[in-house]
């Protein structure tokens, strides 16, 4: 029983000051400091991020009986060394393993780390004082494999630079959209009320655990930047400071989401136009003034042109000279600018069957490669329409080379349940990562974000790329993000966006030993083994009983959940099934279509062309077929939607009888709230199996050819 | 030229007290007085409601050169006598008037009135204050013709005892519903923000002009109370007596809507069970306390038990257990309880064919008849469903011979277009007071609702009906009701309430030549021509672009507006079409269906149960037919929703001419305002005419037989 583990695993935190007692610890509770807290730990360096590394092993050690070792350092036996680089002068303990790594510790960049043993100490080296702390995390993950004999040597550094988390949280209450936008875990932990929260504790809490999962930086507001929210850059820049200042010790840097008519609305300019000297001299002036109370601002973030925000188009100008200006007040400051590529007519005639809303940033952009500063990020989501469960990925990222590109997921789950439904979303960002746009002997979308040039004669740039940016989906929610499970979302993420080859199943592993320790449970196999048959298959169960072969959008209008087949088939959204009583799915084809394949380089511009080539998942995305068409897997179109439909609610309901199974294992709890969320899901994915297979049952006539009840 | 007339009939009220600067005068314009205030007019009588007769006389009389006759009389000629009934010794010139009259003044009720010609004199006599008020009103209407030597005799009295507005006004603003529930007029007149608006010229100017359209009872806040709102009826109360005060002048009796849950609530009890005495004394206790302040208080509006609102049966008790409850704690002060019908499940299961929303006011109610206390008034909607564009009439209204029965209207444009939409509502109205639930030989629904007993043998209840009650439309807007035109649909309400057998037509002509006053306009036909034109028909013009032969629920959800046809269709709501590829319409028929036709009597039980018989506007309310079922029209029923949707806009893109006709010719910001409306009428219309011709043309596959564009 959890109870009798000594430690309850959920709602508390431990009592240092990074602690939070009304909170769930997430992937830190104190037991997953056992081992690195039971042993002899010498840290070595200076700084406030070291000093972060110190606390944490100060506080393990008089947790679970181990022995920090601070200045002056006797001689005497370590088990584990963590040290930064040509950090000064070594102690002897120091010394005596660190020696023989002098010549192997380069290459390490800032936040990269070595690991490993010498003699009977386990020592890390780290590149810098962010790679310590990520070290110290490592360490913690590792748990008693940490001090094993036989640990291997390894090299760790983060693929990518920039692995950031975009709040869109409202500092005044929205009165459609509330504190946070597609926020799905209570308020705000930044905001509340049109004012900061200031529960400092809270913040401190969750920038150690973005340290722990590898988050290098987030934006604090919303993209879409309201009145009161504007004001952060200017008058409330106080906020932001205060935020900054709490995050910076977990090597954490602070964005802001900012207006493009910042310079009339907060700087009372006629105009917001990017080539105007005032303009851009306000720009500058005001990025000065943020720097100064922020030394290590990230830069900012920018929705233009797009859902009603203002934007340089406005003025008659390109989304290059609007991202440039901002780029050239932070250029030298060393920020950056994420500029959003999502971009699209959201006033579209739904008759109009020749304008397609997945061309829009292709359209926009890709005629822009080259012009873009190169502190300029341009932030694009991964897929062409808006973070459904399955699209393909956006031809934007094989688009432009000459450009700085970041691609954009979501965590908070929008389109994939709200956080009441369980949908491990692991899976789809490890395939979108590896999705070799060029084909197989192409690089993955994950090198084009970081970076990597092409090989052979392709005109590419050089230098850093822009790296993985996410929606978060935290609150003040005392789980963080609702669903007790959606935990594991935030964490996958972070740890795809420092290495994107992990195997999602291989995360899952880590999250829920640190989550639920093995130390802390009777039964850490039965956790493990519930967890993982519960969350590995999530997202495709959570497809098969939504929207069938990649047709994307058939949710309720507005909030986004639930079924409603045609709820935005007749909008001026742009995003339409089409359906009728012969068939379903959007032409997107070159040559009867919108010609949105012509996007994509070989070979997918002629895999998605043809309905023969085309992957099943995303038939209806590309094709629109008669129900009788015959996919791959052998089914029809139509009987695949029943079949789906029928076997993704099954899944949902064993998930339930499978959760039941930890009763009286893990904290009661956390048990509960989960099993509220279970039944939520139960009931909400059977309306989903009812509404479509109705909806396309009294459409096509056609039967189930397993004579199932269809309404 | 209509700035040329001297006086623009405009956002200006006239300058007596009653008037109001800031808002437009709707039916009562200064011009509207011309013929009268150019008289002698001599008023006579005592008490308030005689007091306003003469403050109107007075201001008349000062502002068109009349004279307004008052004590002590002098013997002088006298144009107009507006005289009570046995008000005392009678001054010379009216003594001449009425002596005539002595015999003939009998039977005309407190609110009635007999107009005749004396010699050279137009004589008012009326039964009672109310009388003379509503009198001195119809004199204005008449104008002229008020004074025509040929003027006939007549006596008026209104055929309906009760004519009442509901208020779906909020005190606090509801998070979702706002200040006025389903209100399109902007706040409301009565509340702001938590507390009384206390405009009290405002509630004035509406006083007068309920009086004028002869309602004489509101209530004034939302059925569905909230907290705040709860509190009406006990520490808030003074905000109600305030209220009651400014209407008192006019005739106007005050009602409460309550919450059952009032003595947990309010008073602190452990239980509302209708049969605990401790409930029965709170309530006594209370509605004494409420007429000590109020002393003509109207009584309760009560909607329990439904969508959410608590009720008698959370106590196992009867809806007339519950409403009995309230009615005996009135009935020794002179009120009544309004206790609405509209009770229906609305968490149904879509997948649930027999379960039928439109059976459930009949299935709840109808075995309670004979149940209620004398001072109940079942309040019924006018259809099974909620105030749809077309409906069947209430099985209801026929199935209780001995409750005292009300029928509920909508005034404020829920489901027909909320006030951005043309839709005179008077023949929809019409048609329903006119309709004779037993057949050509039975009584009409308005002889129900005003309590006159059936011919035979029929048991049936004796004493007064429950008259007419409909939801309000008005708001702070400076035109009432948002859309100019809407006002007319306020005032055939009231003038239907009066008199069920108006021609709507006619009712137009009184408002046409109220609202532009022949006088004031160069081209007083045009204008009537044009209004008329536009207006008329407006109701089925609505009908034939929005939800065909009245299936009825193809709105948005939530809002209610525009079109998408699916919307309910899936939902909890109970309001479904069945569409699918062979078919639509909704099988109510004993033989096959839900068996709803069951509770009608005959004739209708036989009419409606076969295609063949039902008339076509309802075909689809009563019946799932096949898309080539063939109406008595002659048409198909997919292209006859071809056809109406096409002629549908195509009369409203007529509608937006015509009124340009009148631009110049009446004010210009009231021509700008309906312009603007017109506007958004058009393009809402043409989204409805696309939305269903392209949702039945996907799904039935059949094309146009005139080959239009369906997309």
């Amino acid at each position: 029983m959890a109870g009798s583990a000594g430690e309850p695993t959920t709602v508390t935190g431990h009592p240092h000051r990074f602690g939070e007692p009304s909170v769930h610890p997430a992937w830190l509770p104190s037991e997953a400091f056992r081992a690195l807290g039971s042993r002899r730990v010498l840290v070595h360096g200076d700084g406030p991020l070291v000093d972060t590394v110190e606390t944490e092993v100060t506080w393990a050690c008089s947790r679970f009986g181990g022995q920090a070792l601070v200045a002056p350092y006797r001689d005497e036996p370590v088990d584990l060394v963590l040290a930064l680089r040509w950090a000064g002068p070594l102690p002897a303990p120091a010394t005596r393993a660190l020696a023989p790594l002098n010549e192997t510790g380069g290459g390490l960049g800032d936040e990269g780390f070595l690991l490993t043993r010498v003699g009977d100490t386990t020592v890390l080296l780290a590149g810098g004082p962010a790679g310590l702390l990520y070290g110290l995390y490592h360490v913690v993950r590792l748990g008693e494999a940490a001090f094993d004999p036989g640990l291997p040597t390894r090299r760790h550094r983060p693929a990518l630079r920039r692995r950031m988390l975009d709040h869109w949280d409202n500092v005044a209450v929205h009165p459609l959209m509330g504190q946070v936008e597609r926020g799905y875990a209570g308020g705000s932990i930044f905001w509340r009320n049109g004012g900061p929260r200031r529960d400092l504790a809270r913040i401190r809490a969750y920038g150690r655990l973005l340290a722990a999962c590898g988050i290098n930086a987030i934006s604090v507001n919303n993209v879409n930047v309201g009145g009161t929210e504007a004001r952060l850059l200017t008058e409330r820049l106080g906020d932001v400071a205060e935020i900054a200042d709490v995050l910076r010790p977990f090597g954490v840097r602070v964005h802001l989401s900012v207006t493009f008519a910042a310079p009339v609305v907060l700087g009372g300019l006629p105009t917001a136009d990017p080539l105007d000297e005032k303009v851009r001299s306000w720009w500058a002036t005001t990025t000065r003034q943020v720097y100064e109370r922020i030394p290590d601002f990230g830069g900012y973030v920018v929705k233009a042109d797009s859902e009603g925000q203002p934007g340089p188009l406005t003025y008659g100008r390109s989304h290059a000279d609007g991202a440039n200006l901002l780029a050239e007040a932070l250029a030298p400051l060393g920020g950056v600018v994420h500029w959003r590529a999502f971009v699209y007519n959201h006033r579209q005639d739904w008759r109009d069957r020749r304008t397609d809303r997945a061309r829009a940033a292709y359209d926009h952009f890709a005629p822009l490669d080259g012009e873009f500063r190169t502190n300029v990020i341009l932030q694009v989501k991964y897929g062409p329409i808006d973070f459904q469960t399955r699209e393909p990925v956006s031809p934007v990222i094989a688009a432009m080379p000459a450009t700085r590109l970041a691609v954009e997921m979501q965590v908070t789950q929008e389109y994939t349940g709200q956080q009441r439904h369980v949908c491990y979303l692991g899976p789809l960002w490890r395939e979108i990562l590896g999705f070799r746009p060029w084909g197989e002997e192409g690089r993955t979308v994950a090198a084009v974000v970081a970076g990597e040039p092409a090989q052979g004669p392709t005109r590419t740039r050089s230098g850093p790329g822009g790296g993985l940016v996410a929606v978060a989906n935290v609150g003040d929610d005392p789980y963080w993000c609702g669903h007790p499970l959606a935990q594991a979302n935030l964490y996958a993420f972070g740890r795809l966006a420092w290495d994107p080859e992990l195997d999602p199943a291989a995360i899952l592993d880590e999250w829920i030993d640190l989550t639920f320790p093995p130390t802390a449970t009777e039964d850490p196999a039965l956790v493990r083994e519930t967890v993982h048959a519960i969350m590995d298959d999530s997202w495709r169960t959570y497809e098969r009983y939504t929207a069938p072969l990649g047709v994307g959008f058939m949710v309720n209008p507005g909030n986004h959940y639930g079924p409603q087949v045609d709820g935005y088939e007749y909008s001026p959204w742009g995003t339409y099934h089409f359906a009728d009583r012969d068939g379903v799915g959007v032409d997107r084809t070159r040559a009867t279509g919108t010609g949105y394949t012509d996007q994509y380089p070989w070979p997918w511009r002629d895999v998605y062309e043809s309905p023969e080539t085309c992957p099943d998942e995303l038939l209806l995305f590309f094709h629109h077929v008669p129900y009788d068409h015959v996919l791959h897997s052998g089914s029809t179109v139509i009987q695949h939607i029943y079949d789906t439909h029928f076997a993704g609610v099954e899944q949902v309901e064993a998930m339930f009888r499978r959760w039941q199974l930890l009763a009286g294992v893990i904290d009661p709890a956390l048990h509960e709230r989960v099993t509220d969320r279970l039944d939520e899901q139960v009931l909400s994915a059977r309306e989903w199996r009812d509404h479509v297979n109705t909806y396309f049952f009294r459409k096509s006539g056609v039967p189930d050819a397993r004579g199932r009840r269809i309404h």
